[in-house]
């Protein structure tokens, strides 16, 4: 599949809509899931507004469970707390599939301390619930979505992706450069619960230096964006 | 204390021995721990004659116990294997002190793989042992020796920094400045576990884009490297 179908379950929130907005400027179709049916296609109607003529790709709104089921690609932006239940809602649906976990483990009100849940990550537990047949890959957690639906900024933040398939880490390293930033091999699932802990840290740090999308990048490596 | 005598454990490894010319090229006195006098001594000269005129503070060394005695502030870099013995050994003369640990928690041959520690990292571990009446700052950890080592080199690695108490931080904070990183408040000290796990997703970087001293910076920020 050269140009998959990404579903985005969560996707009327500013991440998943950042990443939608990207994606279909890149020539992607992209499907926006919601719990209702009504707010995916409203979210994608404002989107498809807001990118006008930069729409390379398509743009829809759906049920999360239809979104999975006709994604070939499934991301799932959705708060900590509503992780389990989303799994759960499309777990049939995304059997064969990759599914890109950008979750990151929070206790609010403590946002800024690092949350190790049972099992190591909150894609660790994707991974427990969906079974061995779907290919869980962990990215994009410490990425600003206010940067992202900025589609004129640059993003200047790595994202690191971890998984335990080599083919689906590659997929999803193309999906980083295809919104516009550099993705990095970072190694098995298991390291996703470092990946994940670095977003309580970044939005520390925003609140300490008064920033507001502060990222990371890797340096001291050749890099595609300093060919 | 305007220049604290800082004493690093271990610091005839690569890792001490970049930091302890750092800080002795800022005016620092330095003082080199090893388990053996006769080690600590030679790596001393070693390290003053490779200063040469750049040394502006003093360096000497001694065994850890004497090294931790003597030092206001006590830096422990040493391997993982040998961190719980290093410091029932220093324990009671880092009472009353700031204790950086720049421990990283490896299981080898796995070093490119995150690996989590009972109490959660090596930085709690030492606070625990060392009890309540130590200062405990975890940083350093990402930095590459390599680099430290090479005076005229840009580190181009941030450190960050975590500690449950304000000034000990803020302390340590300046000890990055000194040897040519920014430092940034990353946190208390439970977000150590993020930032000590970050080194073997940096040791598979390096090994995966074949690069040596893979580093981070914290992006989209008032930076004081770029005021």
């Amino acid at each position: 599949m050269s140009m998959p179908t990404i579903a985005i379950i969560g996707g009327t929130g500013a991440e998943g809509s950042g990443l939608a907005m990207r994606w279909v400027a890149a020539g992607y179709t992209v499907i926006i899931g919601s719990r209702s049916a009504e707010k995916a296609h409203t979210r994608a109607e404002e989107l498809r507004a807001a990118l006008g003529e930069r729409a390379r790709g398509t743009l829809r709104g759906l049920p999360n469970t239809e979104a999975a089921a006709a994604g070939d690609i499934v991301v799932l932006t959705v708060p900590y707390s509503a992780h389990k239940s989303t799994l759960e809602g499309i777990r049939e649906q995304v059997q064969g599939k990759i599914v890109v976990d950008c979750t990151v483990p929070l206790q609010p009100p403590h946002v800024t301390r690092v949350f190790i849940p049972e099992g190591g990550s909150a894609a660790q537990q994707a991974q427990a619930l969906l079974g061995e047949n779907v290919r869980v890959v962990a990215a994009f957690q410490n990425v600003s979505a206010h940067k992202l639906q900025d589609l004129d900024a640059d993003v200047n933040c790595d994202v690191l992706v971890c998984g335990d398939d080599p083919d689906a880490r590659e997929t999803v390293i193309q999906l980083a450069h295809a919104a516009g930033m550099v993705g990095l091999h970072a190694g098995p699932l298991q390291n996703a619960v470092v990946v994940e802990g670095l977003t309580p840290i970044l939005i520390g740090i925003n609140k300490r230096y008064k920033s507001k999308g502060a990222g990371i990048r890797i340096t001291n490596i050749p890099r595609p964006d300093e060919a």
